[in-house]
């Protein structure tokens, strides 16, 4: 290795991304150009990788956790030999390319996870690091490590003044993640100029505070002292921070070190005046000498080495531990055993019921005596939410294997945290918390709709049902805003057998995640030989009873502890003559992935006489009740008294379904 | 001051709390009997109020952050003479009492923040220490310190746990926000149990490095080593941390120390023994020894005079300055002056047109002439938000003068930091980062739906119109997210002139927070011979023409970016013959709260082919287009392309309106 090999190299990373940024015209060519050394050192001297295989289970994760430099990200992917050919960087940030804007998990091969809204990435990786120390615990063995890999990222001013990260750092350290490797781009620049305008804290005493492992490279550009750091970071028990001094936009001679180069192109000319300032030919755009490729290339037989030999030590793992073996490949190919909702159970028709959190909480019990990869936890409210697994211990750093999480009250870390369990593989994790502060944990929620991650939610206290804690602690626009975002399935059962079939649902999807919204308050139990909750929650919507003897003339349709409601308001409607259809209708997705001729028949066209009742803001329910129809539903905060109390004063009760229906009925006639 | 006198008192704090919450058989009594001593030594020792005014604005303002332990507070207000009855403590979290769940601002005399959902107290404090150190800094004159006021917290494990509290204290330490201080009721417990469980992290060190003045007391219930730690803290240039070690449940013989204190009632027998162990009458119940009472009283007297004191101070101040005192006192009482309106631009029609987040920037300058107090900044995104005031420096250490705030990359914070700035009184706070980013500080602007906060936030990039960054920085859901938040405005302006006009609803309001959804890109300036923006937009929806001969057969409504389309789309159409309204639609909340009729003018029962384009989640928009119209939204994530190729690609072309409005005309046709 010269050293001209090795500069060569290191700014192969920085003209490919500059070139790139560049061309698109848009992008952020300053990290790229400041943190390659880092990338560099990392990547060709320390990250088990294998580009013909992004998804082998033994490699490290890598990620980028200020996703806005992306190109640098793109660069190594393309250098190191991932399916990601020359002319996809040349197609950064435009329509249908392999490289947008962010990176983005499930798009892009070797893109671990999408990152870009800061924060996002450093906490996500400690759940990654989390999910490989329980793994790891689980399955490996003296001389057989199979899951002992790390995850390394890259992170910036911006992920560190990020809240989410700080909560997720200190759990880090309060759970000793040793093989958690995060390097600092320490550039003293963020968007609005130097960090000196906000951000002068000591971080390094901050991290190590924090029980972390904290070390400090002077030169972010000095490939030896980066290497030495990152060993000794491997060996260290605690999760490590190395702070690298560098350069934003290294080598442009006018821009390098401002805001300038951050968020902007380069500009041509300043383009040209850093390549020559580095000694890189100006033209042609893209460059790429071929000893440098080469030198990352070998990527690819390292990483195939490396793989086989993983796989022949799981091949040997397997024949000493067969049973052992072959649970771990199916966890690994995300396969459910086959009698997986065997232990479900089923409950009988009971008015007083059971709260829908309590029953989830026997649900997950249920399915964690055939699934050991359901891991999970609460922030803080384990007794509220009741996320406990019997008979396995927390996760500490004594006993990785425990499936129980105390997450502490850091509800947006928890929400990171479960995309990294679930990106890294082989477990499914949920977490819960009240489903009021599902707003704390929302940019997570984001991240796992839009990269397609099966995290499960347990939001519990999912209304003013939660009673004297009051409006701070009351849902209102919750189920609203978690049924806007593109891909989350909100499900909100109305009984102990619909949370059930919820829990099963959400088991089975995964490709997005599962929101759950489950009552504090008991919930009756309904006659299940009217409709049977098993074969009908997972469409979303269903008739629970048509009352009357014709043909229905009014549908009254609702979610969750308000089904109960419109039943005994059907119920007694029809005791007056009418013909009224109650619907139980726990999750808009699923019903509106399925067919016109289900969704017609549930509720049909020319029943125009309508009413939802939620006990949650009514936005959106227009769509099935349309002008015609009416919804019962929270306009405004609401208020501290017991539950009961609260569900008379905001009309909660069968009595003024009764009467809004009427309503509904009379202003048709009138019509 | 007797040594029983004061115990008395503080045993009054503990015994009122726990009465309280066993009534109301819910709530949390740990608080309150552990932190009793700390509440007592600041409330009597240090806090400048007066029960008789809580409004008085030379006040110190005291913060529970740990919303639970209201009991704690209602104890205080009562006991110092608030308008407070002692029925209301026995009332504790019911109907229509004045003591719910956790304290409600608005609602309790004395009461300065909502708080309960954890971290919100903590960062909304520091928003306060912002808005009093710029204040003084504006107004003060040596001899004359009338806005000089302490923020001073009780904040606990949950607190210090949240993110944004995180956020908050780096931000705090690097402005060095010195009249910041914050008791930490260090009791080793949070609901799951013991914070060894989850939160390890060396809290001391932590605030060392967010550059904090920290202390410790190492018995919780030494009321001369928290007044000394206090009295030192008054005098630190830095904010300050007071780490009082605390027992939770202190008294309570079983449950002291463990969890079992933190969230439910004591239970009859183990309060009484609590009583009998702290030389306590276990009956009556709410038992207030007169002494005690008289002490606690002492504040009427002392906060009279303190008023009395600074009104003689605020007169000769006015009488030596009489413009600033002419201001400060407009400021105070919230008047905006008469002009204050006068410098707004107005743009002519241009098809080219501006972005609205470049208005709102010329805006908020033109504004900022007249409004010296409208202070505001962003997120670390000012060069995108546009929120910079010229001529004003930022708000540092050395310029607390400064209006302008570089906030950094801590979005929550931010939220939180315009809530206490807001609270505090004699500024108009706004805050900006990117809409999409409203994730990060949902939880903050929650707080100020509830709470009647008018603050403002300055969302731009408010669609894929953002373009390259792609779907991680395209806003979806947010509008609708948004719109779901009881008491929150929405705005969503169409061209120049919208965005004028929402500023200035923005500004008038003063009951509540208004969001700003702003575009990256150039919006056309819509020509105003037809509609007057100036008049129409405070209705939230108006015709903005209607295009042909007779009556509309056809409404296109939409919002922001996508005006223009259906503007061009309706004209084409009535090109063809058709009688096409085309309709202006910002703001849900503002259109919702107009008459009947002038709704009904807007949009007519009897007009059923409605379209409404928006490129965003179209949760919601069936309110207003019913069964027989249709929506044009993103029902999908974005992704990262030039936005012009994005609006094409997904179908946001004045062709495809074209087509979805024929499409609704002709299923009506056939229907």
């Amino acid at each position: 290795m010269t050293n001209n090999l090795q500069n060569n190299a290191i700014n192969a990373l920085r003209f490919l991304s500059a070139d790139a940024v560049q061309q698109a015209n848009s992008g952020h060519p300053g990290l790229p150009m400041g943190a390659a050394a880092m990338a560099y050192t990392l990547w060709t001297r320390h990250l088990r990788h294998n580009p013909r295989n992004p998804r082998w289970p033994g490699r490290d994760r890598f990620i980028l956790s200020g996703g806005h430099g992306s190109m640098l990200l793109y660069s190594l992917l393309h250098l190191t030999g991932y399916d990601l050919p020359l002319d996809q960087l040349k197609n950064f940030r435009q329509w249908d390319s392999l490289t947008p804007g962010h990176p983005e998990y499930g798009l892009t091969p070797g893109v671990e996870m999408t990152t870009g809204p800061l924060g996002q990435g450093f906490a996500t990786g400690v759940g990654m690091a989390i999910a490989g120390a329980h793994l790891s615990a689980t399955f490996d063995r003296p001389g057989f490590e199979l899951m002992d890999s790390y995850i390394y990222g890259i992170v910036t001013d911006g992920d560190l003044m990020e809240g989410v990260s700080a909560e997720a750092a200190s759990l880090a350290g309060h759970l000793s993640l040793g093989r958690l490797i995060y390097l600092y781009d320490d550039n003293h620049i963020s968007i609005d100029g130097s960090t000196d305008l906000a951000f002068t804290e000591d971080r390094a005493a901050r991290f190590g505070a924090y029980n972390w492992h904290v070390q400090k490279v002077a030169d972010g550009n000095d490939v030896e002292a980066i290497d030495q750091a990152i060993q000794a970071a491997k060996t260290d028990p605690r999760p490590s921070l190395i702070l690298c001094r560098t350069t934003i936009g290294f080598g442009a001679p006018n821009k390098q070190g401002t805001s300038k180069a951050h968020g902007e192109p380069l500009g041509e000319e300043e383009l040209k005046l850093a390549k020559e300032n580095l000694g890189w030919p100006v033209e042609p755009k893209f460059h790429l000498p071929e000893d440098a490729l080469a030198h990352y290339r070998e990527a690819l037989e390292r990483g195939g080495k490396a793989e086989a030999e993983w796989k022949d030590k799981f091949a040997a793992y397997q024949r000493l531990h067969p049973a052992q073996g072959a649970e771990l490949q199916r966890r690994l190919d995300g396969e459910l055993p086959g009698d997986w909702d065997a232990e479900l159970p089923v409950f009988p028709t009971d008015a007083k019921g059971l709260a829908s959190r309590v029953v989830s909480g026997k649900a997950i019990n249920a399915l964690a005596l055939k699934l050991p990869e359901l891991i999970g936890g609460s922030a803080d409210l384990e007794p509220s939410n009741k996320t406990w697994i019997a008979d396995s211990p927390a996760f500490t750093k004594e006993t990785p294997e425990g499936r129980n999480f105390h997450f502490g009250v850091r509800e947006h870390a928890v929400g990171a945290i479960l995309n990294g369990m679930a990106l890294f593989g082989a477990v499914i994790p949920y977490g819960g918390t009240f489903l009021v502060f599902s707003d704390y944990m929302k940019p997570a929620i984001r991240i796992a709709a839009l990269s397609h991650i099966p995290a499960i939610y347990v939001f519990t206290h999912d209304s003013i049902g939660l009673g004297e804690d009051g409006p701070t602690h009351q849902p209102i626009e919750h189920l609203a805003a978690l049924r806007a975002v593109p891909n989350l399935n909100v499900i909100r059962p109305a009984d102990a057998n619909e949370t059930v079939e919820a829990w099963k649902v959400a088991i089975r999807r995964r490709n997005g995640p599962t929101a759950l919204a489950l009552s504090r308050q008991n919930l009756p139990t309904l006659d299940r030989s009217l409709a049977d909750a098993a074969a009908e929650l997972a469409k979303g919507a269903y008739v629970l009873s048509d009352f009357g003897e014709g043909q229905p003339e009014l549908i009254l349709m609702a979610s969750g502890s308000e089904v109960s409601l419109v039943y005994q308001a059907a119920a007694k409607l029809a005791a007056e003559g009418l013909n009224v259809r109650a619907v139980s209708f726990p999750s808009w997705e699923l019903f509106e992935a399925q067919d016109e001729a289900y969704r017609e028949a549930v509720l049909p066209k020319r029943v125009r006489a309508r009413l939802a009742v939620e006990a949650g803001a009514g936005q959106g329910w227009e769509r099935y009740v349309g002008f015609e129809g009416d919804i019962l539903s929270m306009e405004r905060f609401g208020a501290s008294a017991p539950a009961k109390v609260l569900f008379e004063k905001f009309g909660f009760t069968v009595e003024n379904v009764i009467a809004k229906a009427k309503d509904v009925l009379a202003s048709r006639s009138e019509g």
